[in-house]
């Protein structure tokens, strides 16, 4: 996880990509932000990458403004949260993202970015 | 009631139920939320269950996100409740859930939840 | 309407019925809330009673929470107040609920609530 | 009926007022449409008048025009209708004005003034 | 299932209950329409019978009409439906009311009743 | 292209993936219908075959009911389309998905579909 | 009343002045559609000419399209109308523009044009 | 203008009239609030009133309640107005309700009655 | 005005612009449909060219999809249109698009495309 | 630069125009509220100034107030900006109105003017 995170902080100014990574032992979620190209791309080598398993799209939507415009690319250790901000958006107390709406799981990863501390470097 | 609640309070959390009990000296009202299995799981045995008379369920939604996922089984002596706050949603002074609209219950149990203190532990 | 209001507190705590009184020396208006049998049959009583003229009824709706819950009966005497307040909702600075629309003296009857003292006992 | 029905024709012309009147052996539902003053009057009338018990009053609104405005009073005999007319709107397949919404037994009348033949003159 | 049918036809009735039944040679889809007491009793007893397995509540919900009025229980036979329309509402060409949400499985519902012949006796 | 097809209409009924091919002799714009993990990995395999470049993504959303169930993979040639259509919805009279909105691209098959005969074999 | 169509008819046009005259024996409404100068001017002369009484404005509002667009002055003689026609929006049978809302005589007009000739020449 | 104001004040208690006059060294603009008579009257005497020119009416509806209960005839002299305000809502920063719409003419007064202070006398 | 149609129409295929062309002897109206590039440069051009005067924007907007994509230069001769067509959207009967919103005059050209023949080739 | 801004000082506040002007060292974006007349003419003057290239109009639209009703032409040196800030409308943490809906480009605009100091005179 640190080299994807070292990755990502090299690469995504120069690309104009901002957004946060969530990460359990066992999950990764990631947020991308920025044009379609530099996102596609960026997920394609997602895709193309044998070290990832079981890589799924959550949600994708062109939006008017950004979200995550202050972060190359912050992270969250969602093994650190309150059991009960887990129920609130998932049938039990684990991060379960293949199970559910992807709406609903970004619903939560909104709420861990608003109560929770954001790791890393801004952009 | 007691073994009620110590039963949920054993149970809940392994099935990641959570939920609150409203309770006179006469009649129960019990929100469970959870995985749609694990609700109906535990509404079929409530029906089962010869213990209880005049099951009825009020109100039953697909929700994106839960509004007690911090209690396991929390409760709520209604017997000890302002008559006015009845009134503003029943006809008489008293608690009667088997008329009028199941919305109209759960509209009371959210004043109630929002006003009064919540017994119990958090999950 | 001594009577009237004495009566009012005598009965409505029996029939779960509460609402305010607002009066001048010429006109009484009644916000009358309860189960529908209960309110029909206080109204149909008025009809009936020979003391009254003009009974009307301006505003009659299912609601889904009262506005008045804490109120056996609770009174206001309009001739106390501001006549900027009467000729908000009036064509002039009188009580006159008998031209316009009802919801219009409704609007009256809830900014007097909000800015007036109510006098009377809580239900 | 037949006297209820011929002192509605003679009088309403003359009062402006339109309706129907729907009726089984047991029941009658009355809708009246006219001035504010017409309609509380004839209502207020019929709660005076000892011939019937249980006069409940289920809709009343201000309207921005008529629906019967053709129908002096017109009239449906409801014990004719489809059984499955009267279960879409209610628990069982009669007439029970009594419990429910007014509002689900407007839905009623409205349905079967589109889909029944309403007898008697037009205004 | 031939003993579900009669037993419905013949105590529907008189509970002025309605709805319809959809089948396959593996699972069976039920929609119950009628006073929250009979539909409620209904669904306690098929939970308490032991010859059911794995009973799920779908969709719950107090409506102003019935869709189904005429039907004292229709049937419908999917295992006889197009693949298409299966696969409309559903992640394969099969009835799966297990996963997704209970509001698609009643989508699919109504399109076999607009389009589907139902079988069975009107109530 | 037809090595394309025709693993799609081999592959996808077993998977209940549903969809249409629109292509000309320079670019291809496939929609994919059917439960997030089996439209996530024939994304992914999309993305790793060296055969196509610049795969981009348009639109991707979880819809409560398919619109081309009955299409194991149609096709749509657009080199054969009114160039008036192509310009209702781009700059020039070409097919170019990667300038502008996906939802605009979308309408233009949406409206191809409606207007035009897809080719191929149904589900 | 004769000349005051004439004088209509005479300056209307020059005015791009478009509209339609309501009559009984009793009185007159009048739709005037054009610029704001030439509309008001209009009424200020209706206003300072002796011969009426009780000149009251209904409805005064800027619009997007005129709906007389075709009339000079169309003329409406309210006195052959269907009273059922004048009940829709009235207490009583006759033409009563001056109790209830501006905007209610407004869809009486809107109706009347629909279903009935408007006599005169169009523009 | 010194007796268009002591008129108003003498006069507009009496018939229930409220509002405001918003004067420059040449344009008056007047709100005036009340019955519908009323209002019409004030307005038709002053369209007769041989000081005034180029009357022209800006705005005209029905209203659930009065903006100006509290003022008899308030008055703004809108010459020591800030000329950002004026250009807010203006071609130029002069006071120019000829041209534009009549609720933009609105706006500006609301505006200046929120920020600027009142002269005159309370009803 | 021929040698304006012959340019456009020489020029605009190769830009992918589209539109049309509303005249009277005194007023050119055009309608521009492209890449904002090509209209913003062809309407430089127009503003820089000499022989035309008081250019002005009426409405400009991104749209998703053209309204004229199928005429490379339409034509519609406004001398030729009915008068209570212009009188519709105007204060006289004629074409003024220099006062009033360009939304009125949008809907005007729309109304004109409707029901008028558009002369021109097709793109 | 200093040109531009003086003599949109000198000539705006005659012709009732404001607004502000955002730059860097390669792109301008210009803000002009007033009458349609008085913006179009400094538009086309500006499309007509040789000086400039690549002139683009990114929106417009008749407005009921204006947002810079205080600003003859305030200024905004974008090239001291917050990159996240850019980022959070565009793809990369440049200035590039070239690319993207002009109405992001107001947003941006927006944002800066709320939370950056304009520099310049008032009007």
């Amino acid at each position: 996880m640190e080299s994807i995170l070292e990755q990502s902080r090299r690469n995504n100014p120069r690309l104009g990509v901002t957004g946060i990574l969530c990460f359990t032992s066992e999950v990764f979620i990631q947020v991308l932000e920025g044009g379609r190209d530099e996102v596609c791309e960026l997920y394609n080598g997602i895709a193309r990458d044998d070290r990832h398993r079981d890589v799924r799209l959550l949600v994708y939507d062109e939006v008017s403004e950004r979200s995550f415009s202050n972060w190359t690319m912050g992270q969250v250790d969602i093994s650190k949260i309150n059991p009960g901000l887990l129920l609130k958006y998932s049938k039990r107390a684990t991060l379960d993202p293949f199970s559910g709406s992807g709406h609903v799981t970004m619903a939560l990863i909104s709420e861990l970015v608003a109560s929770a501390s954001i790791m890393g470097r801004s952009s």
